[in-house]
């Protein structure tokens, strides 16, 4: 497979490089999401204060920006790390956890995407089409269509913003204004365990690190999260093995 | 027994309907609530800025108020909730933790039950009487007594709410005014795992939001609980691997 | 080993005691501070609204400060809290996660330190230098050089504090102006998980919780963290699982 290539050159760089990665995300994931940076590498650093995020973004060579559980204080502080990102030319990803859900998550959401344009998004399907203002039927978190359904709001939002945009779901699709790939590793469970989605968003934040072509670095992490979601599928019985068993996979791949 | 056949209706009913469970928690445990709700089929959503809290309760079936690491802004986002919930006749239930510890936290408790009149107040010994004020010796965030020795607190509580109160530890107490059930299964090492207390109340809240009932529903909840402990407690060997193997186990059942 | 006995009494103090210990810490780990510090027996509480850390100061046997996701606000209750702590004479040791990566970390860890003199401070090598302001290159979170060349500033900021510092990483080094001792149990995974430094930390508070020399309950906790570290490493194929093997062998040891 030639996505195998792909994730094994950008997972060796990562390794080589240990890219600091600025992490401003919700409350619900952050252990797992400092895991799963550790497991692939990369150095994970979560800071939200507006006192310091500056600071932050300019030691790192990416930023995370999750809005999971979002607040005026920590969407001040992502929209300073987002603008000095912006200045020094760093990488962000960003993912509109919820966006639909609420109007103050579909406003923000649409704020930081017009005013900072990350390199890449990264949501389910319902959180994509909400994005695109295509649809605004997102029900909490959990996405209530396929991943297909989302591809031409994918389309129409990489186009405005001129970047990537990743529909995770049973297939994942990375998405630029001229090309689409799908991912189809992983397993089913993984829409049981919390935060899966927020994991391979930072998983492209280390990613995109090392990595100046960012669609090909988004389809590194979606390789590395499916091959991992493959190995820690055999070993688990439940979504909390899988949740710790996919720790060891990133690691261990 | 009786209790089973109880908690299998509720949980298929969960599963039929994956009704969304608006969470505001504590820091501490976000990560295994959000895991254990979805583990019984609930959709989880954690959100606490009083910029979306009447949002996110409009659109959920059921409201989790958990004041574990408590704060003025969590708390006003409470209240938002809380009232939003009675406005919309959505159930709440209610976790005191370490009510009795500080002032902070007493007056709290109670200007919330008192305010919004839960639906289901869980509490583990301690915390049940200080919120009944009938004793203040609360240690921390850990029960000083039995649960046998809080029955009545209880009952005074649900008397006064007209609720239900539920006192959580080795034997479960499931009180309204007019009567009493027992949950006896489940581990000893649920006390060395930290949120366990806030696990039942949360999937109290799954329940509460398939069956109005709400007696039963508490009852289906600490049954479910109980059964989860029993399993996942042959498979471990300390409350690392509980911690996991509970989550399968809510997963399994 | 000697190292092995004193372990061994003040795990067995903790145990019969079940001090209840102060945390104000980070989001990212709370619920592995939690986890551990039940497991060795002790009674953790998480708490950090400036209304009522007083209270819970005031209650607890020992104060654990850690700045790994610091705000102005978390800040205004950690002072309160160990001028509280100092007022009443209780032990607090402080984790100056992060010093030197942006000059609001530098500026609150030295302030916390000046004003509120730590029974004990734990940081890596990185995080000790740069809070005895002999050097600053701190890269995020993970220290960058190993323990042993930490040494002369651990001294140095022991002897201006007259206190007890921990530098740990693969050796561990337990410093006052008269002593060294080390430890050099552990496993080399623990680099790879998240949060085992802020373990350590909590574990530190457990023990100063009951021993009053702080030098030999510091000595004793990096002894349970490589003990348990080794016990772990034997049963885990990688950092998911040697996180949920510490905490049974913390449990179990």
């Amino acid at each position: 497979m030639l996505e195998n290539d792909i994730y094994k050159s950008t997972l060796k760089e990562i390794r080589e490089k240990s890219p600091l990665v600025h992490n401003i995300t919700n409350y619900v994931v952050m252990n797992n999401t400092a895991n799963a940076l550790l497991a692939v590498g990369a150095s994970p650093v979560m800071a939200h204060a507006t006192e310091e995020v500056e600071d932050i973004a300019t030691i790192s060579s990416a930023v995370v920006v999750n809005m999971g559980t979002l607040s005026p204080k920590w969407v001040e502080a992502m929209e300073m790390a987002m603008k000095k990102a912006n200045e020094l030319n760093k990488p962000i990803v960003f993912d509109p956890v919820g966006v639909g859900a609420s109007t103050y998550r579909t406003d923000t959401a649409l704020k930081l995407v017009e005013r900072y344009r990350p390199s890449v998004i990264r949501g389910n399907a319902s959180e994509i089409m909400a994005l695109a203002q295509i649809s605004n039927d997102t029900k909490g978190v959990d996405s209530t269509v396929g991943s297909d359904i989302a591809l031409h709001a994918a389309q129409e939002l990489s186009k405005k913003l001129n970047n990537t945009v990743v529909i995770s779901g049973a297939t994942d699709y990375i998405v630029t204004n001229e090309k689409v790939e799908k991912v189809t590793s992983g397993s089913p469970i993984m829409a049981k365990v919390t935060g899966m989605g927020c994991t391979a968003t930072s998983i492209i934040g280390a990613c995109i690190a090392v990595d100046a072509d960012h669609h090909k670095a988004s389809l590194s992490a979606m390789e590395i999260m499916g091959q991992a979601g493959n190995i820690a599928e055999k070993k688990s019985e439940g979504p909390g093995s899988f949740q710790m068993n996919f720790i060891d996979a990133l690691h261990q791949i």
